[in-house]
């Protein structure tokens, strides 16, 4: 069945070959770019680098994709996953014209050419796989997995957008990948775009084969059928009866994506097409490598001809392999594609290499949001009133999902509501797209509101929603965050490098809020208190990573609006559900986050005029209520010691400002701490990360940090602080054995404390006993 | 069709409800265990938590499983996904009497049930999920998604056991759950034992329903399918009729699974039966709550009734529900379980509460180890040879396989080769259940390498692995072991815990081989660069958290050496595969290793008999080649400069002792560091490590750090160096900077080392116009 015409096989084979020639080049040439002479040692690169096997089946992808836009006008975006095929993305931007739009240098000629195939994997040059430096991509050919929940979280909202999302069966294995077929079970077609999955199985991964390749394809079948998929298969490496059937089958698959679209919801989730196409690993390479079989197995992985340099066969045999492609049809005298691989591109930013919704920055616009000073809380006075801070939050994220129908959006596993964000209810549903009950409660397949119980799938979703230029939140348990604190680093990667490109325009910034903390899982033990995701933030360069611990409800909800407004930031946000004290009123707050830290002078009975006896610092919620009730302590058992309460909102502010951008002064970091005095510091999260953060600071050793030290079950907030000994007492007591100055009283103020701990001791082995009512933890 | 005699019903349906009666006990009473009078307000505790939800179902699978054992004395473990259903495991190995056993106080009689009450989620008492306290567990029920993975990694090697696998639908949708169905792709049913997973479809999560819950059960029944297995079905919540049809779908599961284990191995992997059991949430809960459905919905997941302590109406409903399951019956009058409860338990070690492959330790025998020495590299003289040092390494894990048939493996993302340890396919092929061709090579049915491209999955066998008392090695690229990294910090976790309790015996270690580091990951680019796992296990405590550093192969094979050796810790090795300087020889390597720190006097120019200007540390394999570098050009150009290189294996020899045992005698640490002389501190991983480890010894401010910044790409290994500003030039420069003395000509070699940079740099900006060999990188 011959679906196309003479003339669109040419052409499609063409550009097929070019890419695949300019892939070749790319991994092997540093120079005879247009191989006018016999290919000689000195023409090959000293270190060969790069993957051939996934490039030539990514590549053949793209040139149906590319007919199909060119016939139909389709808005589509091309994501790799097995992105390590890195030289046929590349080179497929260079055949559109786009690479030589961005980086002039590397033009649409010989010497441009020479260029690509130079910088490929070269030190000054580009990375080896799909990356930020590739046009068309929003999706990092790195750590694999991650392919279709980018693409899925691109299409949202944006119903005109067909994302071509390729799956290969390395990454088919991966527990985020085989987690994320299930999007389909949250799209909408009337209202978000479509994703059509490419699952591509040439066999093999690296070393060995792999378990869809070499399943029964019936059992394939089954296993895409039950996540709800309508399959169509493509095998083979006949040529042009592969582009044939391809072209058939993917019109095929459009057309049904276009009904689906087009009939709208229905009452049931679509079945959405997907595609299996199996062509052989290194499709068109050599065959067979010194008598061994290289197509079609693990060995055409990497670099199938090792020893060109070296070896006068290998070397003819590459020659004879980039000549297979008939070059001289391919380019001009002047190195530059002929017509008709040139005609295959559909038109400006139509290229999967120009769209602009693969450089989402071009399509950002600001969230319209609301004054944040609308969802504050009344605080009369510091600490005595009690609320649940994320309610608030809550409360604003409704109005900006009723302000910004299309572009913002809330994802979390499962837990909206129990991290109190629940008004967001009030305007929007889950979206669900699997059956709906009368029993059901706000959820629907007009939902806008994102609930997977896949940390992965909410991580991911997200960062392909920001990548095509929207907004959102990732909430979640704060120990969670850890399941996807790999895609956080791989998107911070991916931030610092757009950030360094001029022509990847800013996207919106990768919000997280860590809520249901260490701290406050006392009702949930040990697996649900890690504040591990802090650390891993901290790793991140400078210019892109955030901490923020605002300690009430109105630092949250400043904190928030500058975080919803930023781009390009990791911007992580650490605050407890539970009630828990107030301590600013919002002007007071505002001016706190915008400081980033401050002396609460009402907490402490430093009067300024000089240098107080000991600094007690602290960022975090619950570490806050334990600082100001330890000053509370001090304040009316010693009164004449002289506390200085520290409070840190913006984590990035104790850095020297070499190391962060955010980092404080060195006369602000000498106003707040001094140069000399003690600092107990109640933190948060592990206590190292204050450690590093003040390292080269004033005498950084007087810093004594109390924080998380991995000792919780399931218990009472106070035990928790307890356990971890940054309770209001251990800090009472850090505070005086580290004052360089005591008044009377002191050793008798510590005895007491000792008390009050052996009191609490007593009273956990007794608990079991009397059980009385242990949510009695004020102050 | 009724499977069951009347006796067997009545004996399973009491165990059944005096496990639910137990679990509700769990959740709300303080007092009156047994109802004896009618329920007050001071009966209930006076803080509710639990989850109820999943809870009936556990009970009844388990009541049915505990009967199979009975009949046919097969070796069986329980592993509860949903292991938020705690109370339900708690009370099950109560009525075993095996929580008696371990915990006598919590007695089988009345005093004892009040206790096993109070205890639970309670401050002193236990955590409210199954966690390393619950007898029969090797599975905590924290963050979801591994049930299938440590039930997989438990059965390898353990022809005889049976692990009974329960799946919960939230977890259903977690993306290292959907990973794990595939273990069935990698067992042998000649070899290991079965895995029976049970997928729980109770139809809603925390606030919603689930997908898998919500889809056509012919779409589940395909996906199932799919993965492999022979799908059987029970549904409903009508007993004794659920009690008949699901005894009769176990028999049929199990005789499936003893046919296929007879067959033994057949050529084609076997179609292994699956369970999918849809029972109502909450099933035998109250159905309404003021009006409200409850039971089968989201409502039942923690506490249904949450107002019984204020509102009279919900305290009658729970004493109707208490009462409803007959109490009377259950218990005699001293509070201890009737002879028809008690006589559903197997004998002795069959309870599944009390097997010994749960509580690995007491199966755990010593590895067989050949003497490392024996793989030792010739080094004649420092830092003049190179090899691979992990390809030694692949020879003693050779021998490893060899000498314990059943009880090591090595589990590694498709990396085994590429990681240089491929001679352990000497003696054993990858594991490998699928078809395999004659192309392929050292994979096999027979094999018992562990290969599946995916960390989640390698993670969660070696944990189930050593939790049932066997030996193994995680070996990974180091930027993707962040990946697992949540399942390092939770398997570190129970390990934590497990250290705790005089029952649990020791496991063996967790052994993690972190290799293709982000500095020799020059080819792969920024996705591959991260050290990020070395900062998640310092988050650890220090019972259990181990990081080595091994500069070299002597080193590598030492510090192996000592890991297969360790019981019950976090084992972390950081080492790259490339070709790599050797600087000590076996008997120097053993040596320094034991002391974790020592001083390189072959390196420096420092004679002891006084303090140096300055000191070089290092810790990691590249950042030691560029120290000793560092050390030669400062020995060579400014002979009078006294610079000591001190090398760090053992990285928790630099916090103080009594922050780790590791941590270095004050002494020590004087003796390498003195106590003034400024410290340049090469480290493999991000610098803030260091900051944090040397903290609180003496004047930790003079440690200056040096190492991963978090910049990378595509480059060669020694431009990583300088991006990340730790190259030789760099630490020359830092330990001029940083001396307190310095010699003549030390302005001139920093402007030396200063034109060296600027010469790399103009290097790496025309290496495309000439290319030459940038593998040239040595001293």
């Amino acid at each position: 069945m011959n679906t196309l015409g003479d003339e669109e096989v040419a052409r499609l084979d063409a550009w097929w070959r070019a890419n695949n020639y300019l892939t070749i080049g790319q991994i092997y040439l540093k120079d005879n770019p247009l191989l006018r002479r016999p290919l000689t040692p000195e023409d090959i690169k000293p270190r060969l680098l790069g993957h051939w096997g996934t490039s030539p089946g990514l590549s053949f992808i793209y040139a149906h994709v590319s007919r199909l836009i060119g016939r139909t006008g389709q808005q589509a975006i091309y994501l790799a996953g097995p992105g390590h095929g890195g030289p046929a993305l590349v080179a497929a931007g260079y055949l559109e014209g786009t690479y030589s739009e961005i980086y002039p240098k590397v033009s649409l000629d010989e010497a441009g050419m020479l260029r690509l195939f130079r910088q490929f994997s070269s030190p000054g040059g580009i990375p080896s796989h799909v990356s930020v430096t590739t046009p068309g991509s929003i999706h990092e050919g790195g750590e694999l997995g991650y392919v279709l929940v980018h693409a899925f979280g691109a299409v949202m909202d944006n119903p005109d957008l067909l994302a071509v999302a390729v799956v290969g069966d390395g990454e088919a294995e991966t527990g985020p990948l085989e987690g994320s077929w299930k999007g389909i079970s949250f799209l909408n077609p009337a209202r978000d775009g479509a994703v059509l999955p490419i699952l591509h199985l040439n066999g093999a991964k690296i070393a060995g084969p792999t378990v869809l390749g070499r399943k029964d394809p019936a059992e394939v079948r089954s296993l895409l059928e039950g996540h709800g998929y309508e399959v169509l298969e493509v095998s083979g490496s006949d040529v042009p009866g592969m582009h044939h059937r391809f072209a058939a089958t993917l019109e095929e698959a459009h057309g049904k994506i276009r009904a689906i679209k087009e009939a709208g919801w229905t009452g049931a989730r679509p079945r959405w097409p997907l595609i299996v196409l199996r062509t052989p690993k290194g499709w068109t390479g050599p065959e067979q490598v010194d008598g061994i079989q290289v197509t079609g197995t693990w060995r055409s992985h990497q670099v199938p001809l090792a020893g060109v340099k070296e070896n006068p066969e290998h070397l003819a045999l590459l020659e004879q392999w980039l000549r297979s492609y008939r070059p001289e049809e391919l380019f001009d005298d002047s190195g530059t594609p002929v017509e008709l691989v040139r005609s295959l591109a559909p038109a400006g930013e139509l290229r999967m290499s120009a769209n602009p919704h693969a450089n989402g920055g071009l399509l950002t616009r600001d969230l319209v949001l609301p004054d944040f000073r609308k969802y504050a809380i009344d605080v009369p006075a510091p600490a005595t009133e009690r609320a649940e801070s994320t309610r608030r939050l809550g409360e604003m994220l409704r109005d900006v999902y009723r302000d910004n129908p299309d572009s913002f959006r809330l994802f979390c596993p499962d837990e909206t509501n129990s991290n109190r964000l629940g008004a967001v209810f009030d305007v929007s549903d889950r979206a669900f797209a699997e059956r709906v009950t009368d029993a059901d409660v706000s959820i629907s397949h007009d939902g806008r509101v994102m609930e997977v119980l896949s940390e992965h799938n909410c991580h991911g979703w997200l960062e392909g929603y920001n990548l095509t230029g929207r907004h959102g939140m990732f909430a979640t348990y704060e120990a969670f965050a850890m399941v996807s604190a790999s895609q956080t680093v791989q998107h911070g990667k991916w931030l610092q490098e757009g950030d360094r490109l001029p022509w990847r325009a800013k996207v919106p910034s990768f919000n997280i809020l860590l809520t249901s903390t260490a701290w406050r899982n006392d009702h949930n033990g040990f697996s649900h208190q890690g504040p591990g995701l802090i650390q891993v933030v901290l790793t991140q360069r400078g210019d892109i990573a955030r901490v923020y611990l605002p300690p009430d409800a109105n630092c949250l909800l400043s904190v928030a609006d500058h975080c919803l407004r930023s781009r390009s930031y990791i911007n992580c946000i650490v605050i407890d559900k539970q009630p828990q004290l107030q301590y600013l009123d919002m002007d007071a707050a505002a001016e706190h986050c915008a400081r980033g830290a401050g002396i609460w002078s009402w907490a402490g009975t430093d009067d300024g005029s000089t240098d107080p006896d000991v600094v007690l610092a602290c960022a975090g919620d619950v570490v806050t209520m334990e600082t100001v009730a330890a000053a509370q302590i001090l304040r009316e058992r010693l009164p004449k010691f002289r506390v200085r309460v520290v409070n840190v909102v913006d984590l990035m502010t104790l850095p020297r400002r070499k190391d962060h951008p955010h980092g404080m002064s060195e006369t602000m970091f000498t106003e707040l701490f001094t140069d000399t005095v003690d600092v107990v510091f109640a933190f948060h999260g592990y206590p190292g990360a204050i450690h590093q953060l003040v390292h080269g600071r004033p005498d950084a050793d007087r810093f004594r940090v109390r924080g998380f030290i991995e000792e919780g079950t399931t218990t009472t907030p106070f035990d928790m602080t307890v356990r971890n000994r940054v309770s209001r007492y251990h800090l009472v007591m850090d505070a005086i054995n580290n004052a360089k100055r005591l008044p009377p009283g002191a050793t008798e103020l510590k005895e007491w404390c000792e008390r009050k701990l052996a009191e609490h001791a007593e009273y956990v082995v007794e608990h079991l006993e009397d059980m009385p009512d242990v949510r009695d933890w004020s102050l």
